[in-house]
């Protein structure tokens, strides 16, 4: 297998775009492939990842457009969906392409534009990556289904309603050093939870889960340049190596799981990206979580290994999570606050991860970071991928 | 990069399916793991192929719920949606998946459930495909685009109304023979061409293009498993060695290219395939072409290279591509009878060819053959794959 690297990095800012799906995915596209300077060489391959064109944007066969749109025929190009995880799988699949040797310059773009319908609409659209017979059709949500984990979480591994508001505040603040994130508004415990207003500044969405526990629904795109570890050395990029990738499902129905507050999809693959990079938990400088919602990332930080079950919440407290602290997570805002176009989001983790790698996070860097993780989290946690990246040099 | 061989073949007969889109999807998926025989090898990745569940089934992450369905997790999947090309999209991630080493047993399922909606939805879900702003948004449909193809295509290559007709009638013919064919139905040259009621039993659907020059719209699901040439030789199973897959992509818009009537996308990706697996037109015993619309197969034998421009329809007119001839051309019946349930196509094109290198093609075999093509369309020729397969041993 070809060790392969990160050499190129593009984002749009999430939010709200305009113009057609398409024209989204270009600037970013266009941006990474600048990046990347890879000169003389073509581009072999685009891999778009995009979950919801064909219903909310009327919109198929999203990457033969995008290389239409970037001139770059005739390239091969296809379009991966994985429900909210679409954006590291259709990584994963540019890295096969090139570690298999089918490629050696790939294209991956994310993108979601989800604010073409409202938000109910969102919602729905969401919800179908659910279990047809035996949740969606009962009008289970993703807020639902978050809802009653959390309820569960906090009874079982010492989560109060202050860590959540806690993991909020962190990511808002954040966010607010990051220029592509969608939110740029500092919140504070007594605005979110115990002032008297708190209720109205902060609405109930699906108890205990509250607005702010919540990632807006956004639109926004992310590209990576993928290519042969030596290829990057030999064009003189800081060199991301991509170190190990792990991939895990788990039963589609949140409730026959023997204790849905184990994430087994996120347990074993961030055991299979750890093996495959010969590193541990504890070797990782900085990490981006699938915060949907705030409760998401506690449990995911427990079940990636970097703290034992029911420990987090203290690990919170202590700031240790925060930029600065010992695991800085999520220092892009998350999904929280940077925002959360699904088929962007895995992509754009990993956009993240590179730059800081590559010392180019501005204000959000993370001093000295060598080893990154990232998790993108499908369904409700039915299909997870871990990806840990190493700088190079 | 690792060989790769098809181990395992399924499929559901083509035409209307009960139940949801999943439940489609797993009796083929059994069927081929049941006959891959892969023992204590566990499923590694699961692939599906799927256009359009998103938008006319409610249904996204259809990877996972297949997964869960089958109690295949914690396999890895995901989804692949490249328009009509993405039965053989999925194909290549899995295949490159089991070439890089990230996974040993694959299972590619492609399946589209179109009836669910009705044809006029149908239709436009198809156009969904085509360029966003300088074709769709002006009402273009994929008969509409084949109908100007076409008459061009008969203007400068010598083809006439006999041939299209010529091609519907061997497909027909064949797909009887096929008991996983949509269309059960002899047709004839008076019926739906010469006798005074042709107009009437075959109308007119985008000048010259008649019904019968068209595909139907169907329901339909089948899967492949894959695994490294060396596993497939250790468990006995008969081997069809994946030797090369070639994949391009051309203008988006068809009225961008040069010469319209010259598909670049089926030349670059036939020439690719070729070059991978050391073979040339020439030593291909029988093809599976992407026959939407007859004059596809004509157009597509040309420009992959087994007719010279312009000779397809004197070939046809001899006989050559029917059973028993030079080359038989889609001894499945092809999407004309066979049937064209978008994500299952290009799937369902190398199960075909599976089965004939096996011998076990019944009463559409083709006698002796060794090496076989495939070419699975996307849009209207701006995304092609081809694949060689070749039998071993």
């Amino acid at each position: 297998m070809r060790e392969v690297a990160i050499i190129g990095v593009g984002m749009t800012r999430f939010g709200r775009a305009e113009g057609s799906l398409v024209d989204m995915m270009c600037a970013p596209s266009i941006a990474a492939l600048r990046d990347a300077k890879v000169g003389e060489h073509r581009v072999d391959e685009v891999v778009v990842a995009n979950m919801g064109g064909a219903r909310i944007n009327r919109q198929t066969a999203v990457a033969s457009a995008l290389v239409d749109r970037l001139a770059l025929y005739p390239a091969m190009a296809e379009t991966v969906e994985n429900g909210p995880a679409s954006g590291a799988a259709a990584f994963k699949v540019g890295y096969e392409a090139v570690a298999s040797g089918m490629a050696d310059v790939v294209l991956v773009t994310g993108g979601e534009k989800m604010r073409a319908v409202d938000n109910l609409e969102a919602t729905d659209f969401v919800a179908s990556l659910s279990h047809p017979e035996a949740e969606y059709i009962y009008g289970v949500t993703l807020p639902s289904l978050a809802g009653m984990f959390t309820r569960l979480y906090m009874e079982r591994h010492g989560v109060e309603r202050k860590h959540l508001a806690m993991v909020a505040i962190k990511n808002h603040e954040n966010a607010i050093k990051n220029p592509f994130a969608h939110i740029h508004q500092k919140i504070t415990m007594e605005g979110i939870l115990t002032s008297p207003d708190a209720e109205v500044n902060n609405p109930l969405v699906a108890d205990p889960l509250r607005m702010f526990d919540c990632c807006p629904v956004s639109d926004g795109a992310a590209s990576l340049v993928l290519a042969p570890l030596d290829l990057a050395v030999k064009l003189g990029r800081p060199v991301v190596r991509v170190a190990g990738i792990g991939q895990a499902t788990d039963t589609h129905a949140v409730h026959e799981r023997e204790d849905p507050t184990v994430l087994k999809a996120v347990r074993i693959a961030s055991e299979r990206a750890f093996d495959r990079a010969k590193l541990t938990p504890k070797d990782i400088h900085v990490a981006e979580l699938h915060d949907a919602f705030t409760i998401l990332e506690i449990a995911e930080s427990e079940d990636a290994g970097f703290f034992p079950k029911g420990k987090a919440a203290k690990a919170i407290e202590k700031g240790m999570t925060a930029l600065g602290g010992k695991l800085p997570i999520n220092p892009s805002g998350g999904l929280k606050a940077r925002g959360h176009p699904v088929g962007a989001t895995g992509v754009a983790q990993l956009a993240e991860l590179a730059w800081q790698l590559r010392g180019e996070a501005g204000a959000r860097q993370v001093e000295g970071a060598e080893n990154a993780f990232a998790l993108n989290f499908g369904g409700f946690g039915n299909n997870v991928i871990a990806t840990v990246l190493v700088r190079e040099g």
